[in-house]
């Protein structure tokens, strides 16, 4: 039974995608049973890295949604409109839908999950997070027996691979930056990756399916590494940690009702031993904490052509293989794991009650009893301090002092902080990052 | 709808099931459609960790298996019979089995799958591989794009514990055994771990998953850590490299009637940034190795009673959705990816013809000129040297000699170390351990 699969787009994804329906042999054998039916493209006369029949290629996507040979429709054009709008359309047509398409999913999932379950269609995407890492289909399909106390990943490859060369060379983020432009590492406006858009992208995505509600993606505290100074990564591992764009969402006790969540986004110190902390380069990892299963680490290419088709034409084989249990689709019913609804609403709280650890660097006088005052204030607004360190500066007369706080609840944190601030020796807050 | 459940053996895992099964809040909302109908017990006296009602024990399993009111059989009392016969007892009754049975699956996988597919049920064994490692459902609903190169993975957590122990504080093999047998970590008759038993079941799985064939169990070559000596876990160190049991299974070249694979279990050298060597104590971790997605790494806990019963639930909870999606299971139709057939026969090749690299201690007279002739050895053999290192050893006069190889073929490489050991001053080859 050939399954007719419709592309929209045909860039570095979708060829990759064209290229492996177009290759069969050695993988598994329903990929012989996919046809490539149609392809929409912008430009039909541009070069590709696939060759393939003249009269695939459309430039009409709708065309390509509503032809009644494609089967299956797969989304990977990128963008929010018109994505959003054919992905739509195709499930109005009864046509389950595959898509690559973090941003549109991080904004609309919701929408487009309830024309989804209305129709009785599979929205399936695996390849929207961590590339060629199975993480989507594990959380919906294998930790279903859990209460997940936690997901939190490094979920973007662009900046992770600024990061590991931040600390592997000491070098300052506009260099390392520049240089990843050049090597095609970072997009000449790399800002949905730098400022930690996308991974807040990504980890709405994994919330919503972790805890099966979905999250309000405009609300995600987000900190990129834009702002990240050298010297942070630098004293960072002096102190056994490396810094990390840490993508977090986690259970904060609450109803039977709601799960309150605490989500967010920002460069975080990792200690050396974390299983987080050796993920290097452009490779994503993502860890998942719930009980009884303990924590569990998916680890791979967060991006690229190829992994990202694995994922893909995975999706589009689980779509076909639950046709042939259905019987063509004519069965309107959906696997409620794979088909993924929302059973429960989240919220999440406001980040003044949530606690963490902290690493905070002042910029202050050289001179005897700074670190005293500062212990005081950290003392009289409940903070507990690991350790206080003082670093070497360049310009005489100055110090810098790096403080690491255990778990503290950030509204006592920010008190502590505006009392140090006040303080006459001390000159700024240069710094302050979430620590685990 | 409730499904029933009929649970065989209420050990470790059995109750971390029930457990689950008795606390759904917070779950996926599918955990609380389940009802644990009757539990298989030896001794319903036997004090449990979970409070179940009487009326639910039975000491007689296949009345478990034959009740009606049991829709799905989960097997986690371990031991080749009678779980086997229960097993194929349920599949004869057309009730889809979830089990945690690596030792039957390994063995009688071929002929469990045979009798599936035939009734048109489910087989399930994701807690046969990696305890709560979500591993078997990604290479079955996630990977299927690849044509698989390799799967690796650290798959047994007792020679894990202590291969790290060994390698962290300088200990001997079994001093740390006997450490791991009295805290727990290892079984009074560890036979099944330490040589490597255990880890050629799980990777006859893997393979057979990962290439679509049956693996041979019995003609796996396998060697654990029994006679590895704390000397080669030192000296690896100090030349960049972590001792690991590894399980691998490799694609060779072949036909496209058969798949050729290498699959193998021994102690093996990584170099210290392989995704593999930071896997300490318990924990397992399976790369995937494929084209186009790249590598991939699964890490987790891979024993205890918490991870395995949440992969037993998972299994549970994907026969449970897809019931619901076929309409209870009247349907006999199966889901090619869920189901997991065979499509295309395996053969391991014969030894001789892989290639490795190696890592060979030989015990030697310390006189001037031995490297040059062990060298010599190597490369009339056509071997090919990457270190050759001499260590300090304690009696005066003799010296040990570690060579590392680059890749080659086993049979040459065979060949060489005959001519060594017919050195004059040459006393043994020590050691001789694979190399990644």
């Amino acid at each position: 039974m050939t399954i007719g699969i419709g592309l929209l787009g045909l860039g570095t994804v979708g060829a990759g995608v064209a290229g492996i329906l177009a290759t069969p042999s050695g993988r598994h054998p329903l990929v012989g049973e996919l046809a490539l039916r149609r392809v929409a493209v912008r430009d039909p006369a541009r070069p590709r890295p696939v060759e393939l029949a003249a009269e695939l290629l459309s430039t009409d996507p709708e065309a390509v949604v509503d032809d009644p040979a494609v089967d299956i429709v797969v989304e990977v054009m990128g963008g929010l409109e018109p994505a959003r709008s054919l992905i739509l359309r195709a499930i109005a047509a009864g046509k389950p839908v595959v898509t690559a398409n973090k941003a549109v999913i991080a904004r609309y999932g919701e929408e487009i999950a309830a024309a989804a379950a209305a129709q009785g269609v599979y929205v399936l995407i695996e390849a929207a997070v961590g590339g060629g890492i199975p993480i989507i289909e594990p959380l919906k399909q294998s930790l279903g027996a859990n209460r997940i106390q936690r997901v939190s990943g490094i979920i973007n490859g662009t900046t992770n691979y600024i990061l590991s060369r931040m600390a592997a060379e000491g070098a300052a983020y506009a260099d390392v930056l520049a240089d990843a432009q050049r090597l095609g590492y970072a997009e000449a406006d790399p800002a949905a990756d730098v400022q930690g858009g996308d991974a807040a992208d990504k980890i709405a995505i994994l919330a919503g399916l972790a805890y099966g509600g979905s999250v309000p993606r405009a609300t995600i505290p987000t900190e990129g590494i834009d702002r990240l100074d050298a010297r942070d990564v630098a004293y960072a591992a002096q102190l056994g940690y490396v810094v990390k764009l840490l993508a977090v969402a986690q259970a904060m006790p609450g109803s039977q009702a709601e799960q309150l969540l605490d989500v967010r986004v920002h460069p975080t110190l990792l200690p050396k031993v974390h299983p987080l902390a050796g993920v290097n380069g452009v490779n994503n990892a993502i860890l998942v904490e719930g009980d009884p299963v303990g924590q569990v680490m998916f680890y791979g290419p967060g991006a690229g052509a190829g992994p990202t088709a694995s994922a893909v034409v995975a999706d589009i084989l689980n779509i076909a293989g639950i046709r042939q249990a259905t019987g063509n689709g004519s069965n309107a019913r959906l696997d409620p794991l794979l088909a993924a609804g929302s059973w429960r609403p989240c919220r999440l709280v406001d980040s003044a009650v949530t606690s963490h650890r902290n690493y905070v660097r002042l910029r202050t006088s050289d001179r005897a009893g700074v670190i005293g005052a500062i212990g005081t204030c950290f003392g009289e607004a409940g903070v507990s301090i690991q350790s206080i360190v003082q670093f070497e500066t360049q310009s005489a007369g100055d110090a810098e002092i790096v403080v690491i706080t255990h778990e503290v609840c950030e509204a006592n944190f920010r008190q502590a902080l505006a009392a140090i601030e006040a303080l006459a020796d001390v000159q700024a807050v240069a710094a302050c990052l979430r620590t685990l």
